[in-house]
């Protein structure tokens, strides 16, 4: 047993990032013993356990073949790839290093969301029908986020990729994407990329995941999740109204809080903002699941199904009509078909609605079974 | 000046409603002076100012005709028609009839959304880009709106209309909508319309308009709106969370409160629920407007253009792609074109972004006027 | 049966205010027939129906007893009078003139008060505890208000009046107040008055009342109402969070939202303030009882229970000491003695309390009826 | 620099409980290595570096008097002790011994709490005028708890001192608690201890410090605080109003939620519970300290003064008068007085208030300096 601190046990032990003197200036600052531009040496360390990727997008690739190729055991941030093509690359270079791959989606795991995914494995939503994951700000901090060459695309591979995760986590990582409907436009912003999407994600199961993210948002982080099922819905949100108001007239001319677009007014600061977007969470279940030789929540096969997602987005983006979500080796449930519910109410009929009215009667929906008729019946009770 | 109390002037004096038994009962409950089960009787009794069409969909057509012919006042509830061709017989109608024609669109005149219309026409949001409009329950309370040739179709014709006409309210009236994409499923309901839908509304200036709406939702009734913009953002509920909680073990045995799916646990009931959907200010509206022979703000015009979005939804949800919205007589602006701001920063520079940074450092985002690269500047203050 | 419309039949006939320049812009902004700086004259005018006092409270005796001579109805604003004494004389005086007499206790008319009403009378929250009722602002809009001479004290006489008859509603208000513990201190303001106070009410049943009240808040208006029972709470929120939320970073420089404290950032508009205030609810209640010969919810004795019980907060906050309440004729229920709940469980022991255990099973407090003693006891589902 | 896992290095090494078989379960269950009913050979153990006391309140003396005399280091959850003295006997025997010494507030370390701290800290609410903290829930796990002879009181004892201290802390650990005020009442359970309580604490520089705490509470745990100065406000909302929503009909029978009083209908789990109750932070602070050679935020003074302010409380609960907090040993200011905020208008006025009105007209309330008179002037702008 151990105490609830923060006293962590694992560290950095090397930092590798260009130019040297951002290496230097960065293991300064946090303590850490090594640092290098050369990522081959950082990689080949033998000190190195683990190769942390977290580097643009487009040199994901080149650090983890590097890492398969060193034998050591690979997290990387989100999104795994620039597209679906190059994360099969990746994912079949882990496999056959057989290094442990651990895909760095930490909004599956902040301590709501696993809740939440916790109480629908339990069935208190019933049937999963619906989910909605929206994520938007004022837009990406680096430099190369806002280039589509070095990211892979606009604010769909920035945060489209945590939206399609979660969704994936209500209805079933087993169950099978099949079909994706996206609009995407660059609305505001003087770049190439979208900077606002919404995506239709169909499911085999006949459930239908929602992801809407924007660079163009202003009031702070809008990071929200909703699903709904045939028993229940959960709404979540994970920054902007959490339990914590602040009304300041700013008068004192000082510092107040980090990440609201306005420093007097109204605020919605969060407590614990690394704890809020699930990282002590991720990196517990990983160094885990790494000791025990267990799967993590996320591995680079999830990396992948969201890559493949976020192309069939960006293709249906163009064509403007649904487009399938290709996968080679799907590793879940196959043939599943969606269903309409039909609840017996007695012989002749089936129950649609049974709804309590003020008068403390109750009336029922009913379909009859021969002629496919609705009627209405009104009861005691 | 008057008193604010509910103290009415604007009385029924008529009921029509079949079978006569179930008109008569209406009018002894609310002490109306007359009932009929003859639709032509009510509508051409010389004392009938203006007729009120409160009908399954599929007869609106033929009350709004008898009452043009009886040259009567015309208000009638939400939607028009069961489609757009309906729609526009019933528009051609009164117009040459030259009656007064309001469309009972209840949800855009909530307390709440008008003071929204209001704020957006003052720019708090800047330029509109997207806005989302949900409505969901569990189902219709009369037979007759679960049989698809009665009422047109299923949560869309429901509700859909409700979330259009807010979208449009918020984004202008006077915008076209160009086209749309529609998903529409029967989920859990063994029905053969549509029991959830989404749906995504193109308009001429590039603004978007979401609209969710469901018959399978678990937790009471959910009328949420939002709207984002390039200065700002608003949400409303309307229903669920509007500052009314309570818990109630529900050991008393007694009757709690309306409408809400549980009678025991936390509940949120609303304070006037009459008040909340808009009824007071949308009659207050259409009486005042015929009296002062001003157009109120929701006239069959606009229940035609509604329904010829819905007609593209249900289009668009069988062919799988984006449909054109087929509108004959646009009478608001065209050609309007959507663009993306560019923000002058310097001589070189358009400005992407600006951030402050925890140190108290601002982090530009630019982009090159000359190569179109996107570089990062941080400077003091 | 008439339209949810909000065109009202009560007309205001008459004003009286001085200087006569003010009643005149007044009579002509709101259309008002007639205008007078004679209180004599407006009161006396065979067409006044009734008298609506709106005056600062120290003129509040003077108008009512010309009112009475001139035998006409009154509904007067709170709070009633400078204290207890002149309020019992107001009271004794419309008694003998047997004229129709209506406190304006709007808060207690709020549609979410009303309806919170119903459901602690319906037994929702079981036997009821505790009260809180707080009401918050930077400070009222008149200069009169700021002088004690004239209003008979500071923020307690401004709105403690509101939240002590909140409090009596929830209560019971034939449940007698019995006495009163205050503390009141003029934290911030220049002035004699106390702008600060927070009150506990104990009632005869052993019912508590907390009253909380501030001319320092910050943020807008804080209108928060709790109360709590041994079967349930209600937590209302009548302003600053009723589901209605906007972020708007000001640029457009135009006009934004009434009585919110800055005009950036996130703001909480009210749908309908006037509305959320009690206004309709309360003028309906007034005139309809007046027509139906019926007595309002609120009246002029209520008005003295109310001054009698802010008479013993500051005698309170003076001796520093719980202060009885002084109450002449009190016409409610007497003797009425607060007790603990007995739960027999057993033969042997009282049940305390029940708890669902994560590991499903059920652990009981118990109390020994032998020895008084207290043990847990842990049992399966 | 480490990752944001909750992996920790701080081990408990030995468990001390009886009767001893409850010791080896509780050890086997967390995988501690040793276990023993005798406390005196837990604390004597050569390998024990801190003891850890969390024992019944009446136990707390006898264990921290032991571990002074091993020379061990010492954590104490809370109360400290039954009374001031027996708190002032223990902080007099760690100070003596020259051990390290935390008092386990929890709740003053939340993730919320210590941000909100911060923010006052800066300046974002002035001058602090007042604070509320609120506990309440259906009453103690342990049967313990509800005998006051072995708690030393009830719900105040129980939660009162996390609200005193949450007080504390935002008006200033270093200004001094001069006297209390104080209603506490066994309302609904059959015990000899208060199952509520309300208390206010007056500080010397004039701001007042709410304290309300109940075991009668339905509906889950109520932990909220409240702090408002001159230039802001802050909501903190711990357990009920998080950001997680969850409805269910609970048709499933599958175990939901932890510590829900319902398990169907609206629910509000908290994500992090531990986190959420300021565990995790705490204990950082009580180690990191303890390594560094600093004194925590919460040491046994802060301890003894929560004592000392309870004992004002009980004995005001008593006297029903305000009472003094009696302190042998103040260590932080003295001798600040209240005052009132006196704002410059021009040479002959004071600003009392400005407000913005809709017209776009400013209302100013003006206090002449000579005359002391309240004037209202409103200006352009």
């Amino acid at each position: 047993m151990s105490l609830h601190a923060q006293r962590r046990k694992d560290l950095i032990h090397n930092v590798c990032s260009i130019p040297e003197e951002s290496a230097k200036e960065f293991a300064e600052k946090w303590n850490i013993p090594k640092y290098t531009a050369s990522m081959k040496e950082a990689v080949e360390d033998p000190e190195t356990d683990i190769v942390i990727v977290a580097l643009p997008n487009y040199l994901h690739k080149e650090a983890i073949l590097m890492a398969c190729k060193a034998k050591k055991h690979i997290l990387c941030t989100k999104p795994l790839a620039l597209n679906a093509s190059e994360a099969k690359e990746i994912l079949d270079a882990v496999e056959k290093a057989g290094v442990f791959h651990g895909y760095l989606e930490d909004l599956v795991y902040t301590p709501k969301t696993l809740k939440a995914i916790e109480m629908v494995k339990n069935g208190s939503c019933g049937r999963i029908l619906w989910t909605r994951s929206r994520e938007a700000h004022s837009g990406p901090h680096s430099a190369w986020f806002w280039d589509k060459k070095q990211s892979g695309g606009g604010a769909l591979v920035d945060m489209g990729c945590h939206c399609i995760e979660i969704g994936r986590s209500f209805i079933g990582k087993d169950i099978k994407p099949v079909e994706v409907m996206c609009w995407a436009e660059t609305q505001v912003k003087p770049i190439e990329a979208e900077d606002q999407a919404i995506a239709l994600i169909k499911y085999e199961n006949g459930a239908i995941s929602q992801v809407e993210v924007s660079w163009n948002f202003r009031g702070g982080m809008d990071l929200r999740d909703e699903v709904s099922g045939t028993e229940g819905t959960i709404r979540l949100d994970h920054w902007l109204r959490t339990g914590f108001e602040v009304f300041t007239t700013g008068s004192t001319g000082k510092y107040i809080s980090e990440k609201a677009e306005s420093d007097a007014g109204w605020l919605f600061p969060v407590g614990d903002e690394v704890h809020a977007l699930g990282y002590p969470d991720m990196f517990t279940d990983m160094l885990d699941s790494l000791e025990q030789n267990k799967i993590p929540r996320e591995t680079f096969y999830d990396g992948y199904v969201v890559n493949a997602i976020m192309d069939a987005c960006y293709n249906s983006a163009k064509t403007k009509k649904w487009e399938p979500v290709e996968l080679i080796g799907w590793r879940g449930k196959e043939g599943i078909s969606s269903h309409v519910d039909l609840i017996e109410f007695d012989e002749k009929h089936f129950l649609i609605k049974k709804e309590k009215m003020p008068d403390g009667k109750t009336k029922l929906m009913l379909k009859e079974k021969s002629s496919g008729n609705i009627i209405q019946r009104v009861i005691q009770g």
